[in-house]
């Protein structure tokens, strides 16, 4: 035993207690007489106290020989502090050092290991296990335990069952790209790593398991961009003999309990909206619902006043920014210039102050008179003191241009508090989309969505409007979670591959044992999986979810701690069969 | 809502009820007037009863359309049964079916779906789906989560912190054969799936998480052997700032909970031996010790007696097999033959009954008198009624046969109860093996092993005799979980490498970052890693690991369920940059 008590927990009811601790220098103030050194472990800190007067001389100048980061082990007594720290958990007492052991020295560590450290993202990652020491990182893979634990003892007294579905699979082409896993035993033939366990967990269901979960790593070999990770971590789940009103409240009884138990937040009912209404109102969807400033569509009451821009545009659209009358010019043109950048791609905005007066005072008052205006601040909900801000052009275009700036102006306006949770549901998906580049439909979900049996007459006339029992849980802005019931019947599954274009042989070569296993009485099914990386990230109220992993790669798929990938031996090559390209 | 309720739950309580009921076919007994069906699912069979008198026309005919494995939903009033059945959960109800529809028609399966099946291995993996619906496996599913979630729950309650490693890391030629995954953004470069999340975990130390586990997949590309697996489940656990001590007790601790709360058995502290007393004692380092049969050497007590066999021979060992004197000659000659197989590869097998009378009687009396036979039922332990077997030659392979033999005489004797759970920890583990192929010597357990400090001083004269702080724990002649103290000092590590044969620069470019990191103040620790397959297949009493794992692979890599591996498309594989090598 190294130690009697952690770093965290002696307070005044220890005192005058022997202790051994051990830990690490977090710093240490050496005032000639007095030496006092805080010991740091994962649990918390405490202030260690060396006396000219009352400490061994040996071990005396041994403390001032520590440096920052050092192991060291101590034992002594706990005496109380005469300037207390109300702000820590060890506040009140001290250890009066009586021996010292170094464990470990340390090299000054390329950053300070501190909450706000001075190291930057590529040093921080080069030293993740320096990084782990500061306690954002540690605590948000603390908090992600948490939360892990909290889903698998709700799902499991829930009656759900966590399988271990394979890592080493079939290669799909359809989808996103595969990472692949070469067979030294199966020459030419190679694994792909799972995507995400869909099959198994259908095969699960035909299998009778009833209630199934996993959390599970996933891998999508994609160009990776920002806060996108080639392995990731679903919270990935399925039941039979259920509708999607079953899904709906199973998941969100999920949710909601999380939000209690991690954030001691209660919600409400979660909002459901249909996907078309909330392309309709937020040009986006995964809407960020913790502020309004919904979409006022413009088109009716902006056309045929001679303004060309408006007349030539297919769709117009404002939304009303509260409290944003006060705008300067400069303030402005600065939200014009953000929304012409090429990331945003607006061609240009129009603006509209409501002054406090009642008055309304455009940037394009030469066609439009209070009259007109006083119908803009109407449809977008605009209030004496709001802005209303305008963008025209092709429809989803637009959607997507004014759903950025809805989010920029949130921002700006600290309207997206992180300690306020809003999930909702959003409901009915379309079952495919067109794909402009292959001439072919795609699912928008995946091949094996249930098309809504009202909707299956269009299938052979019109199946881009085919609406699928598909459901996004959506928090804040992100999609956390997302599934469908799923196709139980073998015949509607190949009709549907064959809508997705799959040859017969096609279809067969690839999926072959789900149809086959469908023969052989599949139950109706359904389920859903949670992103838990960007969850966890959310609930932890941060943007990004690199903290949250503890080893994350960089955005070419590097881990530049442990420099992966690397190039292997030839002999290794060789054993399975493969030999590297030369581009020249 | 399919279903008011499961196939499991109604009993005399809802007679009266309505109620929905939703499952598969198990089997319908069709008396003309009257059709017997048991609907099963994952919670139970349900009996349902259609009656020609008092069920609707259609319903009854369509009724006797069902066949085996059909998905039906049932509604109906739930009535007591005439013939009541006390062997099932149900058995004191059935349901008088009022309204019958088909969710989904079945094939004829091809095995049948009851707890013995008439399917072969082969055919039960290429339709895992189906076989799942049967009881044993099922059941072996369930109770695989059920021991996953008392290991989280009881390692999080005791403070360990599950962090998910990375499955994209890098190959190391070290040890076992990796699999690897080519890198698409890193052109020429792998990825490699880990073996164990050792290092991760071992930095993870270093990063002051304190107390690490993970349930967690890992990977080896070697020959299979029956009962290996190419992915595996391992309980990766990892402490700092402990000696070999904490982490037997945290450990023992966690089995001792396992056993009460899954098999509801309480075991005493664990045995500790060496693993000198295990080589001598059972032949073996993961003995079986639910019964005796210890090995007793006989070198002294049988050389110089004009035996030519075994004064020839380095090592002369025997065990008392008990109750064994009845053996006709022909058992004995099958045993004999037994051990004469290439497996164990014995040349002979002498013996010696020690009858009820107290005479003893052997197969070479010609050297041996009373005298000497009743020195080796002394040593051996013999009793009368008992038969004492002793083999000869070389130490390690004779230890090796007879541990063989003994396991095989404890099964033929079922002495091996799979009910009975007999737990031990053996000690002291070399640090080093010598291998002859290569001729240099191989970590045992692996290059991070720390030898124990009072055998350092033989690092330059003596390696092999160097004993590490190594451990396993071993339960029913299983090696279940093995862990070993790290090395925490740059130095030694350095050292080590340099014993296995690592050039300065190998280990630099294998190991480099992690003894990069022991530079930042690596804090003393240890671990342990469980293996899940196995650890729940025996706490399932089940000898193989097959139906505890939902979807295994064949011996040959193969998941004959899926098809894979398989070939890819040469676009894949262009993207990749590599191409497959055709050898003639």
């Amino acid at each position: 035993m190294f130690r009697s008590y952690t770093c965290g927990e002696l307070n005044a009811s220890h005192i005058n207690q022997e202790v051994t601790l051990a830990g690490w220098v977090q710093k240490s103030r050496d005032k000639g007489f007095m030496i006092w050194i805080d010991l740091r472990d994962r649990y918390g800190i405490t202030q260690l106290i060396l006396d000219e007067n009352r400490t061994d001389k040996t071990i005396f100048e041994k403390a001032k020989s520590l440096g920052r980061e050092f192991v060291i082990q101590v034992k002594g007594t706990v005496i109380e502090r005469e300037s207390k720290n109300p702000n820590m958990a060890t506040g009140e007492i001290e250890i009066l050092v009586s021996e010292l052991t170094i464990l470990n020295e340390a090299q000054l560590p390329p950053f300070t290991i501190e909450d706000e450290t001075d190291g930057g993202e590529d040093i921080r990652m080069k030293y993740r296990y320096l990084d782990i020491r500061r306690n954002p990182v540690k605590n948000s893979l603390l908090f992600r335990h948490k939360v892990a634990m909290e889903v698998r003892n709700y799902l499991s007294n829930q009656g759900f069952c966590e399988v271990e579905t394979p890592y080493l699979i079939k290669s799909t082409p359809e989808g996103a790209r595969d990472f692949i896993v070469p067979s030294r035993m199966n020459e030419g033939q190679f694994y792909a790593l799972p995507q995400s366990p869909q099959t198994f967990k259908q095969l699960l269901m035909v299998g009778g398991m009833d209630k199934y979960f996993q959390i599970v790593k996933c891998f999508r070999d994609e160009d990776l961009r920002a806060d996108r990770q080639p392995e990731f971590t679903q919270i990935d789940c399925e039941m039979a003999f259920v509708e999607q009103e079953d899904i709906l409240n199973q998941f969100e009884g999920l949710t909601r309990h999380l939000l209690k138990e991690v954030k001691g937040i209660e919600v409400d009912k979660f909002p459901r909206i249909t996907y078309e209404y909330a392309m309709k109102t937020y040009g986006n969807d995964k809407p960020d619902i913790r502020f309004g400033m919904e979409f006022g569509e413009l088109n009716e009451v902006t056309k045929h006043k001679d303004f060309p821009v408006f007349n030539a545009a297919e769709f117009v659209v404002g939304i009303a920014a509260p409290g944003c009358a006060s705008y300067t010019r400069k303030e402005i043109d600065a939200l014009i210039d953000w929304v012409k950048r090429p990331q945003i791609g607006a061609t240009g905005m129009i603006y509209c102050k409501y002054e406090l007066d009642g008055s309304l005072k455009s940037s394009v008052d030469k066609f439009f008179d209070q009259e007109d205006l006083k119908k803009w601040a109407e449809i977008t909900g605009a209030k004496p003191g709001d802005m209303i801000f305008v963008l025209c052009g092709n429809t989803d275009k637009t959607r997507t241009q004014m759903s950025a700036l809805r989010m920029e102006l949130a921002t700006r306006l600290g309207l997206r508090n992180p300690n306020e949770f809003a999930p909702l549901w959003v409901l009915d998906f379309p079952l495919l989309e067109w794909d402009e580049e292959s001439g072919r439909y795609h699912a928008m979900h995946h091949p094996f969505t249930s098309p809504k049996p009202e909707d299956l007459h269009l299938i052979g006339t019109e199946p881009g409007k085919i609406r699928a029992n598909a459901y996004d849980m959506v928090l804040n802005g992100n999609e956390i979670g997302g599934g469908s019931i799923r196709i139980h019947d073998k015949d509607l599954q190949a009709r549907m591959f064959e809508l997705l274009g799959f040859s017969k042989e096609e279809a067969e070569n690839q999926f072959g044992f789900l149809m086959n296993a469908f023969q052989y009485g599949a139950p109706p099914h359904g389920g859903l999986a949670f992103g838990l990386d960007r969850l966890v990230a959310i609930l932890g109220g941060q943007e990004t979810i690199r903290d949250f992993i503890a080893f994350p790669k960089n955005n070419s798929g590097r881990d530049v701690m442990i420099d992966a990938p690397s190039t292997i031996d030839d002999k290794q090559l060789e054993e399975l069969n493969i030999s590297v390209v030369v581009n020249n």
